[in-house]
């Protein structure tokens, strides 16, 4: 069977299959006087799952660490959500809805707002809702769940689908891999297989109809295939190439903390993109150099009123600190689009990626966006802050920002409070109209970062989330790699720097064409950097500037990748 | 006052000012017994409006042409439209709703469905639903509708709203101007004032509030200004540049015939945007060398079914033999995003200008696309007609829609039907990766024509109809101009020629520009050809040039806008 493969590895062994267990909940309605006692009934299943949960994150704490627990506090948040729990309540008195029934309604209905948000992280919420929401139907129910915590021998756990909870309780040393029928490479199962650096295929389908307890399973997190009781010759095969797999991790092991430099001696920076203060420990553990793009909207999102300066600042201040002194780039507000706020009232859009946000918004709302940079300027004496803007599409944004910047400087040093002065202030180049006038607004910033999501995005008309088209979104276009020539070329006349803080940075096809195109920075997701490095480790400068010659010659995406393949191939460069 | 300067020209004399009558409608419920006798007014209202429709449509085939009749064609489907009365039948069978208020009840639904699409020719069918919806309401109630038939003196017309009803039964040689409080450059009044060559300004809010019938108005159709009771001094400037104008549309109508030829006799060709058969006459009847875009949506909409290969053959030969020779550029189906059709089950999708839509479905609806391709060379044989693909985004794209041209072209000869086997294939440059990689794609068409009302919306990443960030909306993009030079040397280079079909090709204050970078073809609404003509044969191209260098070396669209204003002036070139 072939899924996706959502963390790398090789495993083989015996299978344990989790039963997917549906919950039945009757719709009886409730008599108007047991109105109380429902909600008594209710209250009584928040509570135990309050201790569960605590429980639970208590162990993750434990064995995964404060990070990887942070997920239970988001569902002990979700459990004291008054609008969550309040719906619930208010269902079971005016619809005489009974206990249960009424938070599978209020549940599925949260679940569905977050799930048609095309935000990755938004959709994650609609993940936690479900599992608070089902652990609370089940304490209502008394439906005891599975245990998974003491398991007698190593296996591979199948599963409908694993919750934070059943991840969290299992017996990590014991479990080899997961398989899963449903989810994808942004689902909890996939981002928690990868931190524990277990392999997990999912997407599989039906996975647990067609395997028993028992059965003899390959699983290959590279390839996303499982097979199912093997023949001898491939078990020998897949040994091999779990071998193979561990000397490869073995190596990156042991290069990760090396420089990022050519066998010529040309060296660039690799860096970690993050989301949180708590991110930093990845990518400080994978040998970062840096954070490429440090996405605030986090602090933003989840809440009711926009956060203050000052907790702003604390954030920053504690990704700086924790950096020490190595760069930081810090994107400001990327809001609009897809990524709503509660308490800005963002109007609803024909076309949102093509509408108003990013700096389109800061740059209407000064007061919100200057209490950003206050905030950064403020925490820049704790590291190396660099400032960056999303969604520039001309120089005019450009001035406009830096005009807001220049304030909340004057501002800072009216009120004596030390900031760095020499703080860099660069874009992301994500609109085609930015990276066509590079040479343009290279005069009047520090600094370029490809944001090539987006860019592939505009460049080729394509929403990536549209199915219909999705396969037209493809960062080796011939005109991305021109687009991004064009940027790298033009900073460098005026003796700034170009990074890449999008995708295309992280994913080992790309890395010869854009070292030889003269990426300055690759910032990437933490677990990716040691792969990049490895790569840039292998050849020289020289080789891949023809490379990129050769790449900007060619006419398709798949004449360029075929030719990088074989590249790799000549050069002896594994990826895995 | 200030309003939408929607038809040029200055006219001066005496109001009549319109009142608006709002229909009072009743939603009284009728008795059940009663449904026959409603149906039955209902019934005769409709056949009185048929009646008057006719009437008007007569006179106006008269007084206007066939083509500018068309509109009442419009009328009379939405009369015979089976969709609309029936669905009013069956709300006052079901909801017992009187005729009037049934009428207005479901035309409002109508209306509200067609106004909120995005397309400029699908909203102006919400006024043809009101324009007849109101009709038939006016007709069931009794109501007469102010007559202007008989005009006594000369008069500037003010309204709150002008219908094609109205605009048609006037005494047009009686017609100095027209002012509205509603409406927009794209709406029904503004087309025909334009076609009509009457001075119209709509959009001034409450005119009609603030002139009585007799005061002294000038109108001044190119600026958009209206003065009430103005002074001495101010009749005499608006009559000085009443005359100005006048002169200068002799000038235009004087020049219009000739080539499109600079002062050192460097030629182009200035040729016009059609979307009808009907159409052909106006670009003629303006000088135009061709057509440089045939938009065949048309064809399409505003039916239950796909037009067949005959229906579309009849359609390209009517218009290859309208131009007699001259070249006709004929784009394949442009159809998704924003423009649906019934019978093509199109996705909803978050960003439709990102989705699925033009060549994108053609290459997946082979059989309809092949429908349309045999149909445009079996009528190329007729005159000069050449393909366009839409939406490119990359060579692959090119090269699949060529493969099915080839197909199309083997049936057709498997079947002894004749057609120019020598043909031009070329592609709209409307998406980013087009225009960046046009030097790749170049290698396998036979000329680009560059969109750039979507080129910019997608190189600026910005939805002009969004009002939040249509202010980046801007052709004068430093990007855009790169962009655009890039694909003019790119087809240079390959013996190729580039035109340009996007409203940037028909603003005078774009012309120096786009003829210093080396374009081909200009092709833009039939009416602004002679302007731009006259501007061409007024430079020489060493100066477009020159002016072309300056532009690209500018930062903003604001810098670019006024370098182009010093230079018109300089040069002595006159745009009204």
């Amino acid at each position: 069977m072939i899924g996706i493969g959502a963390s790398p590895g090789i495993a083989i062994g015996k299978a344990l299959v989790l039963k997917h267990q549906e919950i039945e909940v009757s719709s009886k309605k409730i008599q108007s006087a047991d109105q109380g006692a429902e909600v008594e009934k209710l209250e009584k299943a928040i509570d135990k799952s309050r201790k569960q949960l605590e429980a639970i994150k208590e162990k993750a704490v434990k064995e995964l660490g404060e990070s990887e627990a942070e997920i239970f506090s988001a569902h002990l948040m979700v459990l004291e959500d008054p609008e969550f729990v309040g719906q619930v309540k208010l269902d079971i008195e005016n619809n005489l809805d009974n206990a249960a029934f009424a938070t599978q309604k209020i549940m599925n209905q949260f679940v569905s707002i977050f799930e048609s948000m095309d935000d990755e992280y938004l959709k994650e919420r609609a993940a936690d809702v479900k599992d608070v929401g089902t652990r609370i139907i089940k304490n209502i129910l008394g439906i005891q769940s599975g245990d998974l915590s003491s398991m007698d021998e190593d296996a591979i756990i199948l599963a409908y689908d694993l919750t934070p909870s059943d991840t969290a309780q299992m017996d990590k040393d014991r479990v080899l891999a997961f398989g899963t029928d449903i989810g994808g490479r942004t689902s909890h199962t996939a981002i928690m297989a990868r931190s524990l650096e277990i392999p997990a295929v999912l997407g599989l389908g039906d996975i647990t109809s067609q395997v028993k307890d028992g059965d003899i399973i390959i699983l290959d997190g590279l390839s996303g295939e499982v097979l199912i009781n093997p023949s001898e010759e491939l078990l020998e095969k897949y040994e091999h190439k779990k071998r193979e797999y561990q000397s490869y991790r073995k190596e990156l092991e042991e290069l990760k903390e090396l420089p990022a430099k050519t066998l010529d001696g040309h060296e660039v920076e690799v860096a970690g993109n993050i989301g949180t203060p708590q991110d930093v420990e990845g990518v400080l553990n994978n040998g970062g150099q840096g954070i490429g793009l440090y996405r605030t909207e986090f602090l933003y999102m989840d809440r009711e009123n926009m956060p203050t300066e000052e907790e702003q600042f604390v954030a920053y201040k504690e990704v700086l600190q924790g950096m020490e002194g190595k760069p930081v780039i810090i994107r400001t507000l990327d809001i609009g689009g897809d990524k709503k706020l509660p308490y800005l009232n963002l109007p609803e859009e024909m076309n949102p990626f093509l509408g108003w946000r990013a700096i389109r918004i800061c740059l209407e709302l000064k007061d919100m966006f200057k209490t950003q940079l206050r905030a950064i300027l403020r925490a820049s004496t704790y590291g190396q802050a660099l400032i960056m803007f999303p969604m520039i599409s001309g120089v005019q944004e450009v001035r406009e920002a830096k005009t807001i910047v220049e304030e909340a400087k004057r501002e800072l040093e009216a009120e004596n409070i030390p900031f760095d002065k020499d703080i860099k202030i660069g874009i992301m180049v994500e609109i085609p109209s930015a990276a066509v006038s590079a040479d343009i607004i290279a005069r009047e910033v520090d600094f370029f970062s490809i944001g090539t999501n987006d860019l592939c995005q505009y460049t080729i008309a394509v929403d990536r989330m549209n199915e219909k088209v999705s396969y037209l979104y493809e960062p080796l276009h011939p005109a991305i790699l021109r687009l991004v020539k064009n940027v790298i070329d033009a900073s460098h006349q005026r003796g700034i720097f170009t990074g890449m803080c999008g995708e295309m940075a992280g994913d080992p096809i790309n890395t010869l064409i854009l070292l030889g195109l003269g990426l300055d920075e690759f910032s990437m997701s933490a677990l990716t950097i040691p792969q990049i490095k490895k790569i840039i480790r292998n050849i020289t400068l020289e080789e891949a500037k023809e490379i990129a010659n050769e790449a900007l010659s060619l006419a398709t995406p798949e004449e360029i990748r075929d030719m990088v393949n074989e590249k790799l191939n000549k050069l002896n460069i594994t990826i895995m």
